[in-house]
Formats: C-alpha cells, sequence, structure tokens
C-alpha cells in the first residue's frame, strides 16, 4: 500500500459501513477486523495508532515517535547487557564496492538479487558501481583482520545499529517485509570454538528476553535447517514467533556461528598466524519484531502495548461533568501525572478541551496504552481514580493513598497476561503431525506442526515443493531446543525413514 | 587517505625517523607533530586513538567504539532536553524520488551535483531513478502536510538521527568532510512566526552546551550572510568554531528558520486552509563536531578527550615492582574501579601482562583519557594513589580516604581548563581589521576577523572573489549576536560604505 492507497483507506476508514455513526463523529474506528480481513486490519492499525506512515516510494515506511520509542527501549536494554559482554559499539559505512561483496560467493548469492546499486551521484557515472550494504559481513570481516594482530586482541566483539537495503520485489508489508530496515548486527571473533558457541546461546537468550519479557511475545528457541540457515554460516540459532491469525511463523532474530567461513581465508590469513582457531558469530535482532507484537496483541480497537515498551503507560483523562469544576479536575489530572512521573512511571494527561472524554477513549485505546486514568468530580470527592485496563477492558477504582503502587502492579499484571495470552493462543496452534497426512491437514487449519522429521536436505526441498500454492510453501521454522521424548523406531512424517529429532514446520513470513 | 594510503601511513608511524627508539618499542608514537603537519597528525590521531577506520571507498570511514560513545552521550543530552520540549521522534526513509527532490527548486540547487542515485536493484534497472537523502526538507515537509489537519496539531516537532550522503568530489577528511555522514536533523511546524524564531535560538543553545560545556569548545553565536545562509531558510543561525592551526572557522552547527518556503504552498495548501501563518524550524548537529574537538584539544601525543564525553574518564595503572606483590597490586587497582565506577564514574583497569606500564602510559595517552592512575608498591604502603592529568601532565598524589570526592574534583578541572585554554588559544586568533589592508594581512596571519560590514551581498562575493587561492576564498562566519559598539560613521572595510554590523571573517572548513 502506496501513500495514494493509505489515502483511499483511510477515506473507507473513515466513511465506511461498519460502526459508521462511530466512525464519522471519531474518525478513530477502525474499517477491519482482525478477524475480518487480518492484512488490512494490521495496515490500518499501523496508520491509525501512528506508528507507521506510508511513503511514495513502495516497500519504504515513515517510522512515528509511537514506534521509534519501543525501538529505543529495546535498544536502550541490548545496549547495556552487551555493553558488560565487552562489546564494541561502531558504525560501518553504508556501501560496499562490488568487488568486496563478491568476495565470499555463497554468502552473496543469497543477496544478490535484492542488492540496491548507486551507480551516479550528481550527473556523473561513478568509477564502480556501490552496493547498499544488504548486511555487513564483507563490510566488516577484512577490517578485524586488519584490527587483530595477535591472540591477545580476541576476542573482538562489535556490534551496530543501522540501516540496510534489500530490494524485495514480493509484497511490501510494514515491519516484516520493508526494502529499507533498521537492525542490530553483532559481529565477533573468538579463538576457540567454545567461546563461539557460548557467544552464539547468550546472545539468542538476550532476544528470547526482549521478546517474551519486553515485547510479551512468546518465542521458540531453537536452531535452522541446512537449507534454511544463513548463507555461509556453520549453524543458525534463531527464535520463532508465530502468528495464530494468519497460521504464519516469522523468525524473530538469529544468532550465527559462521566458523571460520568469513574469517580464516582471505581475509586472516593476511595477518594472522595461528589460523585454523578463529570462529566468527554474530547475531542480529532485525525490524519485523514491532510487527509482530502489533499482530500478537492487537485487536479491532487497535494496538495493544505491553507496559515495558510503551511510550506511554498510563493516560491520565479528565471526566468534567457540567456543574462541577472543571479546573480542580484538570488540576487532579496534572498532579496524578507529576506523582505518577516521580515514581518512573511514564504517564501523561490529555488535557484537549476540544474532544470529548470518550472521543479520548477511543483515540488512546486506538494507540494501546496499556492503562487509562478517569478523574471526574465523583472519583475527587472520593480520593480515588478510575483505572481501565486497555488489554481486557476491566475497569478498577484506585485509591489515590497508594495509588504508584498499584498501578505499578497492574502494569506488572498487564505485561505477564498479555504474555501468557499470547502463549495460549500460539500452543493452542501447535499441532504434533506423525504422517503426512496429518500434516497436510494441519497446514490447512493454519498450525505450527510439531513432527518427527529425518533432518534430510532432500526431504525438506521435497516437503517445500509438495506443498507449494498460492499461500507459501511448508518449510522447517527449527528444531526446538527443548526436544520431546522421541521413541524407538519412530518414523519421519514426510519421508517414513527413521526420525532424528522433532522440528518446527509451517509457512512463515 | 584510503585504506591503502593509511596502512603506509602506520609503517612510517612505527618506523619513520622521529623518536625513532620509542616509537619502535611502543609502536605509538606519532610521526607527525600537530603544529609540523596538521592534515597528517590529525589522521593519525584518528586512527591510532581507534576512533576511526580508514575504509576501501574515499570519503567513507569506520566510526569506531571511541568515537561512537562520544556520539551517543551528545545524542543522549540532546534527546532528553529535547523530549520535554516535546519534540517527536521520528525514522524517515533513505531514499527520496527524483520527483519529489525537485519540489524546492531552490533548495535542491544546492546539493544537486552531490546527490548519490540508485539506479539498479539486483540487475534490474529502477523504472524511477531514486536519491539517497542529502537533507530531509522534501522528505518530510510533505508529511507535515497529511498530519497537520487544523491548529489543534500545531506545533509539530520531529527529530531523526540518520546518515546522509553528499557525494563531495572535493578532499574528504574524516568527520569534517565525509561523502556518508550521520547528523541530527529536527523540524517543526509553528502557527506563528514568534514561536519560531523562539525554537530557533532554543535549539541554537542547546548546541551550544553540547560544544562549550560537552566538548569543551568554545563557540561564536550568530546568524549567517544571506549568501551563506542555508538554501531556502528565511535566516540561518549558526555556532561557529576556530581552529587556531590552520586559521579556519568550521560550522559548529545550524538552526534555520524556513518561514513558508518549504510549508506554505504546494505541501500544505492541500489540507490546510489558515495559510500564511506557518513557520517551519529546524536544526542540525552534524558530524564534524568530534573532529572539531580532536583538533582543538588534541596534542603531540594523540587525542585529548574532555571527561564529558570520554568513554573511560580514568585509566588505572598498576605498577608491580620485582620485589613487590604483585597480585595486591592487581587487586588494589581492581578495588579502585569498582569504588569510582560506583560513584558513577567511568573507570577501567589495564590488567594486561604483557606490556610494560610506560608503554600503557603512551597507550591510554594516545586514547585521550583525561586522568591516569598508578598504583604502585610504595602508593600500597601510604594508602594512596598517584594521579596524572592527561590535559597539562600535572601529578599529584591522592589519599585513598576521599578518592572519588577528589577524582571527580579533578575530572570537573580539567573539563573547565580544557575549555579555558582552547578559548585563551581561539581569542589569541580574533583580529580587529577596519581596511581590506588589515584584512588581508590578518587573512594571511590565519587570524579570525571581525569586521565592521555593509551587509551587501555584492560586496561578500567580491571579498570571495579577491581572495580566492589556492587556500579557499575568505567569506563572513557569522554576524554575532553578542556585537561590539558600533561609532557612528564606521565605514566597511571592504566597500567603504557605511558599516552595518560586526561580522566574523575568514577561511573555513
Amino acid at each position: 500500500m502506496t501513500d495514494a492507497e493509505e489515502r483511499n483507506s483511510e477515506g473507507i476508514s473513515s466513511y465506511g459501513r461498519r460502526k459508521k455513526v462511530v466512525r464519522k463523529e471519531t474518525r478513530l474506528g477502525l474499517s477491519h477486523g482482525k478477524d475480518e480481513d487480518f492484512g488490512k486490519w494490521y495496515s490500518e492499525v499501523l496508520v491509525n495508532s501512528e506508528m507507521i506512515g506510508y511513503y511514495d516510494i513502495s516497500g519504504c515506511y515513515i517510522i512515528r515517535h509511537w514506534a521509534v520509542v519501543i525501538w529505543d527501549i529495546m535498544k536502550e536494554f541490548f545496549d547495556k547487557e552487551i555493553e558488560e559482554m565487552e562489546v564494541e559499539k561502531c558504525m560501518f559505512p553504508l556501501f560496499v564496492t562490488s568487488a568486496v561483496l563478491q568476495k565470499e560467493k555463497t554468502h552473496v548469492a543469497g543477496f544478490e538479487p535484492e542488492v540496491a546499486w548507486v551507480t551516479k551521484a550528481g550527473k556523473s557515472d561513478l568509477d564502480v558501481d556501490l552496493a547498499i550494504r544488504p548486511t555487513s559481513e564483507t563490510v566488516i570481516y577484512p577490517y578485524f583482520s586488519k584490527w587483530i594482530r595477535n591472540h591477545h586482541d580476541l576476542p573482538m566483539k562489535v556490534n551496530q545499529w543501522c540501516n540496510v537495503v534489500r530490494w524485495e520485489f514480493s509484497n511490501p508489508m510494514p515491519f516484516i517485509r520493508s526494502r529499507e530496515f533498521y537492525w542490530q548486527e553483532g559481529h565477533t571473533a573468538f579463538a576457540t570454538k567454545e567461546e563461539a558457541d557460548a557467544e552464539v546461546s547468550e546472545i539468542l537468550e538476550l532476544y528470547r528476553q526482549i521478546y517474551e519479557e519486553f515485547l510479551a511475545v512468546p518465542v521458540i528457541k531453537g536452531k535452522k535447517s541446512e537449507l534454511e540457515k544463513f548463507a555461509g554460516a556453520l549453524y543458525t540459532c534463531s527464535i520463532e514467533a508465530f502468528i495464530p491469525n494468519t497460521g504464519r511463523g516469522i523468525q524473530g532474530a538469529t544468532s550465527h556461528c559462521l566458523g571460520q567461513n568469513f574469517s580464516a581465508k582471505e581475509f586472516f590469513d593476511i595477518t594472522f598466524q595461528n589460523e585454523k582457531r578463529r570462529r566468527t558469530v554474530f547475531g542480529r535482532i532485525p525490524g519485523p519484531t514491532i510487527g509482530v507484537m502489533v499482530m500478537v496483541h492487537g485487536d479491532d480497537k487497535g494496538l495493544v502495548l505491553p507496559p515495558k515498551v510503551a511510550s506511554q503507560q498510563v493516560i491520565v483523562i479528565p471526566v468534567p461533568y457540567r456543574d462541577a469544576n472543571t479546573q480542580e479536575i484538570f488540576d487532579a489530572c496534572a498532579a496524578t501525572v507529576k506523582t505518577l512521573r516521580k515514581a518512573g512511571i511514564r504517564a501523561n494527561v490529555d488535557k484537549r478541551d476540544y474532544h470529548t472524554p470518550g472521543w479520548k477513549y477511543s483515540y488512546w485505546e486506538m494507540k494501546g496504552v496499556p492503562l487509562r486514568i478517569e478523574i471526574g468530580p465523583k472519583d475527587l470527592t472520593n480520593n480515588q481514580v478510575r483505572a481501565v485496563r486497555r488489554d481486557n477492558g476491566a475497569k478498577m477504582d484506585l485509591s489515590m493513598v497508594s495509588l504508584v503502587e498499584q498501578v505499578k502492579e497492574l502494569l506488572d499484571k498487564i505485561q505477564e497476561s498479555l504474555f501468557d495470552s499470547a502463549k495460549q493462543r500460539r500452543d493452542a496452534c501447535i499441532q504434533v503431525a506423525r504422517t503426512w497426512d496429518e500434516f497436510v491437514e494441519a497446514l490447512g487449519q493454519k498450525k505450527l506442526i510439531l513432527a518427527p522429521w529425518c533432518d534430510e536436505e532432500e526431504v525438506e526441498k521435497d516437503v517445500k515443493e509438495r506443498t507449494k500454492g498460492d499461500t507459501g510453501a511448508a518449510k522447517t521454522l527449527c528444531t526446538p531446543f527443548d526436544q520431546p521424548e522421541m521413541h524407538e523406531g519412530t518414523k519421519c512424517f514426510a519421508s517414513g525413514k527413521l526420525a532424528k529429532k522433532w522440528s518446527y514446520w509451517g509457512r512463515s513470513y
């Protein structure tokens, strides 16, 4: 959906048939239900909650304040953690020469069709075409060889947050599949494989924390199949999320062990004698993160934000009545915000006098603020406020006396119950399939399929071939670290050969 | 200097003639003095202190940890300040279509020869060539018109930290003139000119604080001439720094009032009736910041970092003697770091056992750490440490009893005295010129020239024309807000007409 399409959809949103009256008044309602038309619902939520602005170049989006803040909160957490791991910050250039990009053949093959090329500056042609980084392995590793002069310089660990570009031609989708996107990429080098392996899991655990503890999205930790691993990696680990509405898995973040693929050969040989002992690892948390959170928690009223990442955790709304002292109510709201802020709670008041309280309720529901506090004349009299949870609509009166404690407790509860409820819905989608028929049936029902597998690449290719269709082929999502028991003699669901492991299968983004 | 050149210069640095013995042992010494060859000194300091890595594309640089941390400290300060001003965060796309870029003719003319163009993706030509943003006015303002639906939506304030690209063909220089660079750009819209004017100064004051209070670099606040203002602005304010060694001014940061140039016309007319009252302002702090700091404070031993932006404020170095208890000394160092860190001081210990204390002194001097603490057996006995200031080499013993207080005080003193000393050197360069002859003489002496001026564009053009040469033409740097008294009848130094204002003139980066 480009700019123009968005304007049309806004038109529909304001003047469409469903809940016409409300939307005409508020211009806030969604014209598409989450279960009705998931794709349109998703776009509408992102635009109406002011997370995303559509742009006049397809696949490029404006990330607005409401989303940037979430990104920054994750960044702050991650940066603090990796600082303790002595990871250094860096900012590598946006451009790569074609020669450097070509150095790692198997690696680059995966990106080549999507690389954006700068060929002109002003009116002059450049001597050499420059690629915009689709990822930074070939940009960074040559410099590792310069900077690592002997074993004292190991381990070397660098990390950057940056924009990368992949000119995908399939259907773009904000956060999920965009041509320019933002991510974090960490690149490290160690003397031993043991250290490298440890780093892979340590970083993967941080990614799990971001998804489960910040975004309240349950994920599965596991290893990618040979077919699905990162081009050029020894092995790839990932965390996998699942979107029940579409029955699709989505790779949440990856952590790779590159072995000596990028290091030992042309780069490191130059300066480093003790070869055969360098291992490189890196991890990345990609753009989709926020999109997954929106898809998992959002509802027909709009966005639902987990308190830990919400730019505003509490919105205070004055509810004046005709015969009441309005000023007193506005003052009480301001004082409440001050009290909450002092306690480190991200609170604000909606003091706009040209909107009704009802309009404001809808507005902040659309924006997904976890907790709404209403203050009217009766609340003043009773020295209390009315609190309304965004996630389940529950209403309760909170005494002003212990407001901070109660609000903190409520926010914790909301965070927890968002995760629990998401996990319940995700778990309800998991279906064990032991035979091909069970597999096909479960796939038709949009399940997250757990199946015994012989772990052969040819078999995965065959499954992809046999399931391909309009909605995309099924593939392995991951082999979970947490393996169910495998009874002796269990057969692969697809090949009938002896199964070696349980793996998750499904369609994916 | 590209990659290959850098490797050569490193070779010279290690085996060159000056101070040959020391450098052979330490590989740390600089082969160029600051007063000897400023340009080479600057490059060497950036590389040897590990702030910058040269890259294989000319004009693109690797910003390393030691510099990224400084950038992040400034960012954190600025973000906190503008959050209180209710500025929203945003991330606009990297790409602009040619059509959008062309919308503001006078504006784009200034950038056109330097725009980098993406024309291909994979092997396919794009339908429309895409510019990489050289700045974001034309990217952002069309969306202001969508988001500002009526006066309730004003003021609108957004800010982004991002990379921009200008494919300059003149001599590149890390931080000062690079093809890809990082900056902050804020864009705002107000209902009245008064509010816009206030925003211009408020932001300019934040920039002054960054330079003077964080980087300890003195700057002059003022207004740019009509010739030097931002293409498309009503007026441009700036802070100007000065590099005594080269006698060149450098624009530290700018804050512009765009009037209605970008807003009232094609963009805003669409949705906004009450025209003639929109004013747009924005400010930006550009890449050169860190380079200016390096140039102003650095010396022949390397970098000198102001404590407020130093990634490490204190480095603790164990100084074991042959017959002393080495473990005890290392333990005391670790304990000292712990104490300092607890007090919020960024301290670390250099516990590498394969380098001598002397090597470590040179290493951390090169990296510019403000305060070195040495702990040897005698210090242990006396319950003290030895402290050495990076800025002036002063040595003193500090009792362990009140270590934190003394270190804090010392760091404050270093910060202050770096600024004072830089200001003294800058002020010593200021030369009043009342006639053309005085002006030419001062220019030859690399002065920062304060001259009475008639404020006519033709006269500035004429001065540029008459002074152009190998080292570049002289131009106005700014008209300082802080105006010296102008006696009646004072004549313009260049035209002989009646002078209207005092302006700073000089060569610049």
